[in-house]
């Protein structure tokens, strides 16, 4: 089984057109603007006298992520400004490149004698976002400029780490470059790259005297407290550890290596059954960014980082090419309908690095006052670590990239998006389309030609439809020529309990339509929002809404009678209120308020 | 209308004589020893090099309070080795205390040219605990070795201060001084003594630049935000703001100013109306130990500190003095049978600084992780900022003391516990016996003597007994000789419920019995006490526990019926389940696991 390229699914209208849209008009611009501002794009003149500014030393994968996301733009569709932006910011790159063939914004221009002396210091995270944007440039472009120089670097690192053991450090201390290098592999088929990716990985938890950790969380930040084949429990920073397992992924894939498969198994079982938010959102404490204990699920307290949730589909669809389990397109489109989503405004223009299950204004006002970390109720044009803005324009785009998969005799459907494939399986040039209007309603009309063999169409776990019929989560069908099918999951409104063991959780439901999770906004419901009640009975309306692309939710709920005193006996008085439920990613795009995922349930 | 003197009241048996005992067999020398260990006793021989520990600039108010601890114990019943214990420590000070008049461990010892020169370092705030230390020893012994050394240290703190404007800071960064020396003056008699709380109270609020606060919390941490008449918001560290309420309510008592009383109301209106736990905690933040916005009382993160809950019932106590509103007894009877309490192991030699109302294990190791504030879940025998142990040996001994108050023409009972008095009221020594083991039943039987003219009885806010009798909260009797009257307020067990804008009580109650709140504990109930929910018509069987001294409370309440996956429709399936309510004062016993005082309750 293995994954369909992006570039053989064109995206033809509806719900991700959209959103692709919005990333090309507005997005991919504005992430630029913010870069350029901050001096991002400048440090790559190698001028800071000039520019004044000193670069962080993760700058470079910042603006690595903006290049591949270009890549994927004008691969679909061109745009010579665009191209000419990513031209001369790779330009530099290559005039700048060390002799050696490093390169680092930071280290070149102010600390060249501490090249590779620092565990946590990002220099090889940044090489591997250099590598993912160098391949997608390439296979969008053709230009093999970027290319050049990544191999060459990677050659350099080859024979530093590999070779000579050269850097004060083993492996890398946020990891990126694992997957990166397969990637990578993939292009150039060097073995070198293949035995850099198995060097990273094999290494990783051998040498806690110099592949340290960070202060307080010890080795377990990176995932260096036990070599990766031995992990089976998500732990540390959560965009660290699933772009290690992306990474171990495609590496058990490529070599068939069954005990990375099986570590690999195991740690999505893990995330997925324990330390995952119902939005799709991993790594629960602010601290570390990292996951939390198995349950601990905090919703106020969430951190939930966009690049994390991007992670754990990333991880999701690496494993979705060992087998076809319905678990794994389900998450990616949990992850991607709402902690993705949510980590850009309706305006595509602001964003969301921390996304919160939960806005109670009064918390936050403390939190603040505490100086203690808390999320943030509005989004910000840019962060001084702004990983995730250029996360999400890479991402975005290119979501049509999980709706297939193709294995010796089998084609799998496995997203829904209005779109035309070509896709090459079991020797034939299949021709997909999709008509859908998909998330808003669950119709869908596939029409396949060109391909006789078996067909395997997900159906959406949250679907009560075709019980009977799926087998693993799949509807089978066998095609020959030209076949039409039409399916329809009905997305009806659904009240989701957690596992009582999220104590954030109990006696609380989340109100969730097909694969959306949706929330009650202060902008609409007032204040208090923890003191409404659904019943399990209730009927909610669909409304449409342009502004959301998706129907906004009307209900009667519950709230508190009035009362006397700050503590009064119990009398169990409700009165009914009118609510109104929006997608929980639109949330955060009115007046500050609150916002509230979780609500409680009358039992 | 004024209080009457804890000496006026002998503690007879019941629920208070055991919790006093305790503390006179257990520990007020459990105290006395960790003092010992830790260098504080010793740090009064003035002989650093000899002890080589340097003394916190607390130290002179923790052993202060120790010293009043004693004085209380030994004028109910002598204990000459403690007595002896106390009169060693005063000798020292009186050996030790500078020409001047100057008396500091620290400063004395270690920063002789520092003195008064940073207005966070509580040299006042220790003068304040040495003038209460003085006056309660004076009045339990006749020995005024110690007080004249604090009218000494006075004089000089007058002149520094009032007279020459010498020191770097003009009102005091830890306020306690204020209500100490109003209990100085009515010994003393000395204007100067009136004066210079007059002044204290006078100045902050006034110089921001020299009466600084702190970091981030700025000149509110300390109420010195705005001058003290014009405060009608309870902001800041909450045991500074109450000893501060408390010495305003004092002078305002004394001299008759309006303008101070009418901001003593509304601070306290303030407090209970929008930031009191319903244990009687107050300062819901960690950071700051401070009082959070109206409504913000966090369960899990509470802070709620012992010394915060005593600094309340010293509020409410004086502000009794001012009329008879049932609110004031209601408060003292909720701190004193929750908070306080649970600020003391039921081995009498263990300590909570911090009182939270819920423990969720999964969440503590997390924050524990992350090195952020976190409460205990077991009371330690001492802390380094040991400020609570002591407040507890010298509260819980004097209980009586918020009993009575009289009037010009009334004698109030307000609180309840088996006991004999004698009372100066209206020109008579009233003799009072109360036959009661309240709260563990409600009857209480009031034998009055030797006096003829009115008697007020508080019915506590919790009974609904004598509803259309009682007028303010007080039921009037005309008596005249002996009079026997016979009353019950029948704790029965009740749900309460709080205000719906406290976001983290929402859908939830606690169970009261009396004033005393329940709780579950792990120990009794397994785990995952979030999902555990009461109905409002469930019957609880009250079981006698003599570890508690109050009765258990056994119910029947629901659980989650078992479920599959982390997120699963919801559907309502609830099991019965038994339940084991103990009182909140006795939470952390037993071997550590969850607590919970807020549950869940089917609408």
């Amino acid at each position: 089984m293995k994954n369909v390229p992006f570039s053989d699914v064109r995206v033809t209208g509806g719900f991700w057109k959209n959103k692709q849209d919005l990333v090309r008009e507005v997005t991919i611009r504005a992430v630029y603007d913010r870069f350029k501002e901050t001096g991002r794009i400048d440090a790559f003149r190698f001028d800071p006298e000039g520019t004044g500014i000193q670069p962080h030393v993760f700058w470079d994968s910042d603006v690595a992520k903006w290049i591949e996301s270009v890549a994927y733009l004008i691969a679909e569709k061109p745009d010579p400004a665009l191209e000419a932006m990513a031209d001369e910011i790779i330009g530099e790159i290559a005039a700048h490149q060390a002799e050696d063939g490093y390169f680092n914004l930071y280290f070149q221009q102010f600390a060249p004698d501490k090249r590779f002396t620092e565990h946590g210091k990002h220099e090889l995270y940044c090489l591997g976002h250099l590598i993912e944007a160098a391949v997608a440039y390439y296979e969008a472009t053709g230009k093999d400029a970027l290319l050049t120089c990544v191999k060459k670097y990677a050659d350099f690192v080859y024979d530093l780490f590999v070779v000579r053991d050269g850097a004060a450090f083993v492996t890398p201390g946020h990891e990126e470059i694992e997957l990166a290098l397969m990637a990578l592999y993939r292009v150039t088929h060097d073995p070198k790259h293949l035995d850099l990716c198995r060097f990273f990985l094999d290494e990783r938890g051998k040498h806690p005297e110099r592949d340290l950790g960070a202060p307080r969380l010890g080795l377990k930040y990176a995932q260096g407290h036990k070599p990766v084949r031995e992990q089976r429990t998500a732990v540390g920073h959560a965009v660290r550890a699933c772009y290690l397992y992306s990474g171990m992924a495609d590496f058990a894939k490529e070599t068939g290596d069954k005990e990375m498969e099986d570590a690999c198994r195991a740690l999505f079982d893990d995330i997925v059954n324990t330390k995952l938010y119902i939005t799709g959102g991993i790594g629960a404490c602010h601290f570390g960014e990292r996951f939390g204990a198995a349950y601990y699920l905090p919703n106020d307290a969430a951190y939930a980082e966009t690049c994390a949730g991007i992670s754990l589909a990333m991880f999701a669809s690496r494993m979705q090419q060992f087998s076809a389990d319905v678990r794994y397109a389900d998450v990616i489109e949990r992850v991607y309908y709402n902690n993705v989503l949510s980590g850009l405004s309706l305006s595509g223009d602001e964003f969301f690095y921390v996304n919160p299950l939960e806005l109670d204004p009064a918390a936050l006002t403390v939190l603040r006052e505490n100086g203690e970390k808390a999320p943030l109720s509005h989004r910000p044009r840019i962060f001084s670590c702004s990983c995730c803005p250029p996360n999400i324009t890479r991402m975005i785009p290119t979501f049509q990239r999980y709706a297939y998969t193709v294995s010796e005799d089998t084609l799998y459907v496995h997203q829904f998006l209005a779109s035309d494939a070509k896709i090459s399986v079991a020797g034939q040039t299949a021709s997909v389309r999709q008509e859908t209007d998909y998330p808003v309603s669950g119709k869908v009309k596939l029409t396949v030609k060109n391909y006789t063999g078996r067909l395997a169409v997900r159906v959406p776990s949250w679907s009560s439809e075709y019980a009977g019929e799926k087998k693993d989560g799949y509807l089978f069908f066998d095609v020959k020529g030209e076949t039409e099918i039409s399916l329809d999951f009905c997305p009806a409104v659904e009240l989701i309990a957690a596992d009582p063991r999220v104590s954030a959780d109990c006696g609380r439901v989340a109100v969730c339509r097909g694969p959306v999770v949706y929330c009650l906004e202060e902008a609409d419901n007032g204040p208090m929002l923890r003191d409404v009640r659904l019943s399990a009975d209730g009927i909610f309306t669909e409304a449409p809404s342009a502004a959301y692309g998706l129907p906004v939710l009307e209900t009667e709920g519950w709230r508190s009678e009035e009362g006397e005193g700050l503590y009064r006996p119990y009398t169990g008085s409700l009165k009914k209120v009118p609510l109104r439920f929006i997608p929980y990613y639109a949330f955060a795009n009115r007046e500050e308020g609150g916002m509230l995922v979780w609500v409680l349930v009358k039992d």
